[in-house]
């Protein structure tokens, strides 16, 4: 099959891998229908991360073509959603909610590469959840959304407790951030701040739901959250960047017993001053999405027309172009790529 | 009056200070019947915080002698526990459940201090809490334990949703640990593993609740936790030391989705590596505890003998001997030290 290979930094290649077959009785093979490039693909692009000749891709929607003799909650012509981490279902973490840190995890971006035309899925019941029917081509930037970025700025909003009567500060205007800001609206979030000093983005977090811009960083945008909210802060923050400015950034713009859910993901070596975050007295909580928790309630959502994250696709391109999808992303020409199989 | 001042790093003097007076409607005076030396006080007296001249204390209980024309809640004669914060009561922070961040806040440590004959308490209404009638003498210590490390210990197990079912770890076995076991005990957590290596405190942590006793500590101790608990970890985590060594320990102990009470005072240069928190997905929660909040029940609970903190002191000294005090805790051969004045 034709599937996305990074050779090495800023080298993406569209080369044959070995199609990927039914090993355990729990597995599912999808054919693909789309996928797209992540912001945290951009770490090794970039050479931030190691990388070499590594199939790439974590995020997916397709069609089921083969399931193993335990799959119980999806057959063959299925169409399905699926998260950007492997989850039993049965676990007592599964059970919790934190599907994201299963017993029996993988990352799909380190064991699988969904940028390719097909995937092996393990542990399919408790990974992949169907759509009521077959999706239109319209349906489906949406639901590919919901596999991870939509998933990502759900769990951040939920783990911020934005809700009626909230002040939201949404940190970061990438596709998380952005979907953060859908997330509050849809949760019921008074007013929404998103931090972003590019026109575009700024345009589509309004669309989204944001009331407010903040275009200072650092320091003085906290301390502009501040004055918006009566020197208080803001009751929720949504961190979606991982930086060291950021994360100090969303600890000053949130107020006393207010919640910070953090999606960024950090890098190595990046550090939270335990003081700061002790005097802020925050709740703070994060880590990858549990997105299979949610899955079900974002298709039914994008099902029912009542959100439509697909729009933070802002380009389009057939799997082969990758290269060029990876190059749009990196130099922040394009929001979020979608990759079409 | 008579007062506690340290004049520099392990120098304690008992000497004369100026009378407190009401200065604003909303102060009360307090004559001071029982004060003690906090694990906090050590941090001067080793030299670690700078001091020089410095008045000491910040819990305590005592009899109101005189009110501003505004306090509404105490009066002369009322017997009353406060918080080592001070707070207005009604603004929005205070109204949201944390007086310990209150937009008029002031550390009654840096203030006021309480380790003296009397202490003017401003906004008296929102600080002081009355007891049901004039305590007798086997009282005194546990209410005074509720002025700061009871409410602390409250507010750590409260923050890391102890409670049924749940399996609770406590980092630190000082005075705060001890109360964090007998708040997780009180909550009905199922399981409570206490991590000490001291055998007196051990002795103490299970007369006050704990189930079991982990001796190893930092990444030894975290995976005999995870032993205990079917690989997974703690639900609940109360950290009481604040230390970079401790802080690591305590989300390595907690399960995913789990939740960490932090109340061990973090100093300058503490730092949590980002990453790992995040891929630890646990909650974290804390600073200083916002004891106001909880004043109320915890003085019901000790009037009604459903608990007893006062056994935390383990030395009682008149105030005059002061410096004996913070020696017998600076080398540990107390866990907390009360002042009778």
């Amino acid at each position: 099959m034709r599937a996305v290979i990074m050779e090495a930094p800023g080298k993406i290649a569209v080369g044959e891998r070995e199609d990927p077959k039914i090993l355990k009785p729990t597995d599912a093979v999808i054919r693909i229908t789309a996928t797209c490039i992540c912001g945290s693909d951009l770490w090794p692009y970039r050479g931030v991360e190691p990388v070499d000749h590594t199939p790439m891709g974590h995020e997916y929607v397709g069609i089921v073509e083969e399931i193993g003799s335990e799959v119980k909650t999806v057959k063959p012509g299925d169409f399905v959603v699926g998260s950007f981490v492997i989850s039993c279902g049965e676990c007592e973490i599964c059970d919790s909610g934190y599907p994201s840190k299963c017993v029996n995890f993988e990352f799909v971006s380190v064991t699988i590469g969904t940028q390719a035309e097909r995937a092996r899925i393990p542990y399919a019941d408790g990974t992949l959840v169907k759509t009521p029917g077959q999706p239109g081509p319209e349906l489906i930037p949406a639901l590919l959304a919901a596999s991870d970025v939509l998933g990502t700025g759900w769990f951040a909003a939920d783990a911020a407790q934005a809700g009626p009567g909230k002040v939201v500060v949404v940190v970061g205007d990438g596709a998380v951030g952005l979907m953060g800001v859908l997330a509050a609206k849809q949760m019921g979030a008074e007013r929404i701040i998103a931090m972003s000093r590019h026109p575009e983005r700024q345009r589509l977090a309004r669309e989204y739901g944001a009331t407010d811009i903040v275009e200072e960083r650092g320091d003085a945008g906290a301390a502009r959250v501040k004055e918006l909210t009566g020197g208080l802060g803001a009751h929720s923050v949504i961190e979606a960047v991982g930086t060291e400015e950021s994360l100090s950034q969303a600890i000053r713009a949130c107020r006393p017993g207010g919640h910070i859910g953090f999606v960024g993901v950090a890098h190595d070596g990046v550090q939270i001053p335990a003081d700061e975050l002790f005097f802020a007295e925050v709740h703070l909580h994060g880590g990858p999405a549990p997105v299979r928790r949610y899955l079900p309630e974002l298709i039914r959502l994008i099902w029912d027309r009542e959100i439509d994250p697909g729009r933070v696709f802002d380009l389009t391109l057939p799997l082969e172009q990758a290269a060029s999808g990876y190059e749009a992303m990196h130099e922040r020409r394009a929001v979020k790529v979608m990759l079409t199989v």
